[in-house]
């Protein structure tokens, strides 16, 4: 379908596109002024997905609608806005053209905020068999091989595929591996054994494995050492100083310990998600580098903002942190940057407003550094939910995701557990 | 995986191994009592799936965890019941054996509750174009096809061609096609205009094709001419005394009119799901013939209860109809029936207590036969939506459900219009 154009409006104000509809390109679509721009908004998906939550899809606790919002239900009163399911084949950065599967689109204004995807680091062998949980449809497939697993576990006869089939083994010791490996112990001790009476669910292991000496490592000493302590309490092997060296679908190589698992999950890197036809010299770091405003070094209408953009400031040299409040403030920032230019106005560097970090690792155990502040235990676990209720896109996911909390808490248990769609290895 | 045997616990009291966990197989699995026999129930799923509400998940005002309940926590209480995720592959009634593609099951009472599934009369083309709705994720298919030719139609160019996208023609006038034609039609008037102001939604047609003189023809005269009168209010094209005749994914050829639609939904007929390995005696119509108790021809340990099982009754010459109310029914008769033959006490043949049919249009409107009552309009939608909920298999699906509807309901809205999996033909 190429030397075609998409199908759109023709108007004589400046064309915004953005590319991905996550926390950075969708805040920024919200906040453009449509009187003057138009804004056309280029997703994979038809919805925007909430990616703090995505491991409690994984592990059956919340269902894809309660975590996933339709893009055009988001936006439908945004007038000048037009929304296309569109995988990006190429940016044409000199033609001011982005190619994509359903035909061109020329912007005035590109920005890219396609996010991050799963890094492996190079290694082939864990890329093939382990399991990323970065989008919606690979934490459903997680949830379907976990409880496929246990039901294949039911008929097998050998002892130690059983045990295999039973063990899991999480990579990467930062926030998504922690809440994962939590959740995971909470199935293990109240749903799994209700579900399958005739496995001794004791025998299930969760290992966490992190390169670095500790658990949490962009939190403060006291977080990660409460996380810590909250794994351990929980029955999680914490392997730290301890990097994967190799998996054959079976056994898990480390520096240390060969540990025997059928579900390698991998939690311990991402990368920006670069598209096509990015000039060499922009890329640092497997991200694209912008300067304090946001822009590609040379093309002063070529902007990345979210997880993919490498911005550096002085406080964070080394650029600033891949976190949905970093993707999010630098979408409001360069919607307002784009008003003013437009209008003529003068435009400020942008400034990263340190709103604190935070994970969950169970039931009332929860870990916060804000500011100055560093805590865990209830009151900790209290602020993770009421953070992330609040985060939610909209009224009606916050209704359904807290009913779900409340009926897991109180029931001990979790809402749904179907394999919906069975899980085939490719 | 043959020769192997499926890993269940040795006990010395009779096993009844039940194939499918629908409304009959499932009802039978909870009623039986476990200190008389020991229960397997095989099911190709881990869920059981609520299908009258199928077509609310295809037209995306529900998601799949409010109609489906994973077995396992159904029965969790249930003694000596195991519940296996099986493929069957032959039933071997001389031998008294159950082949799966997980290992052999032997049993000393087989239930076949296996269903129905579509019928497309040996039509071929229609087959292979045409979408089914009959499991879950045919339904996530087809709301993943609406919801994409929509994304598709946007970039069309060719007036014929969008027309076509946006064109939907459903096969089968009974309650299925009439309420999947309803949900259709609310789409069409409250949701899709304001998720796609880039198209003339105005221009989309419904069509409901019956080969029969009436749509509903299963119900009494009144509710016949209510429904169809429903549906012409809704601007939903009814062609009754129709019959498709062929279908290449683009012209769906019928004795009359031809019509241009790239989305045909085929609820026109169901027969069976008969295993592999049933005499040929016992088949009729395409069901199994069962006596007055259940049982096949010359076999006293051989039931067929539900959709896929022909029992004729005096009210019901040509055999009872194919409903979840008397498949629910015969699955209660027939674990009473099993319990008294294993305690040496008569039993007596099955008899059918109709409580009636109905079906629903849209908002505010439904027809309902109940013995001698027929009504419509509103009173008649609050007792489907009543009688609907009821019959959720738990408290917590009723509450997710009635929370969707009166959402929906209020704000004029459906709950969400995810595409989480895009839809690829075979």
């Amino acid at each position: 379908m190429p030397d075609k154009e998409i199908r759109l409006p023709q108007l004589q104000i400046p064309r915004v596109v953005i590319l991905g509809g996550g926390f950075a390109g969708l805040k920024l679509a919200r906040k453009l002024r449509s009187k003057l721009v138009q804004t056309v908004l280029l997703d994979e998906n038809n919805f925007h997905t909430f990616q703090p939550l995505l491991y409690q899809v994984a592990t059956a606790g919340l269902e894809p609608d309660s975590i996933a919002y339709p893009l055009r239900k988001i936006l439908k009163n945004k007038k000048r806005t037009h929304i296309r399911m569109a995988k990006i084949l190429e940016v044409k950065l000199d033609e001011k053209v982005v190619s994509t599967n359903i035909g061109d689109v020329r912007y005035d204004y590109l920005v890219i905020a396609t996010g991050a995807c799963t890094n492996y680091f190079g290694n082939k062998n864990v890329e093939k068999h382990a399991l990323p949980m970065k989008t919606l449809t690979e934490s459903l497939d997680l949830r379907s091989l976990i409880l496929q697993n246990f039901e294949v576990a039911l008929n097998e006869n050998n002892l130690e595929e059983r045990d295999s089939l039973m063990n899991f083994v999480i990579v990467g010791g930062g926030p998504t591996g922690v809440e994962l490996a939590g959740a995971l112990a909470e199935l293990k001790k109240h749903v799994l054994p209700k579900d399958f009476p005739d496995l001794d669910i004791r025998r299930m292991e969760i290992h966490l494995v992190e390169a670095g000496s500790q658990v949490l490592p962009a939190m403060s000493e006291k977080s990660s050492a409460n996380a810590h302590k909250y794994l351990k309490s929980m029955d999680i092997n914490v392997w730290t100083d301890t990097f994967v060296k190799d998996y054959d679908g079976e056994t898990v190589k480390t520096n240390r310990e060969a540990l025997k698992s059928k579900n390698l999950i991998w939690a311990a890197g991402v990368k920006g998600n670069i598209p096509n036809g990015i000039p060499e010299d922009a890329l640092e770091s497997g991200r694209i580098r912008v300067d304090a405003y946001g822009f590609l070094p040379g093309y002063d209408n070529v902007a990345a903002i979210g997880d993919v953009a490498l911005m550096k400031t002085e406080a964070f040299p080394i650029g600033l942190p891949m976190l949905g409040s970093v993707a999010q403030q630098q979408g409001s920032y360069l919607a307002e940057a784009i008003n003013s230019r437009i209008k003529g106005k003068p435009v400020a560097p942008f400034v990263y407003n340190d709103q604190g970090t935070m994970a969950t690792v169970g039931r009332n155990k929860a870990v916060v550094d804000l500011g100055r502040f560093r805590f865990g235990g209830l009151f900790a676990w209290l602020t993770w939910l009421f953070v992330h209720l609040m985060l939610l896109v909209d009224f009606r996911n916050r209704i359904i995701v807290l009913s779900n909390w409340i009926w897991s808490y109180v029931n001990f248990d979790r809402g749904t557990r179907l394999i919906v769609r069975k899980y085939k290895r490719e």
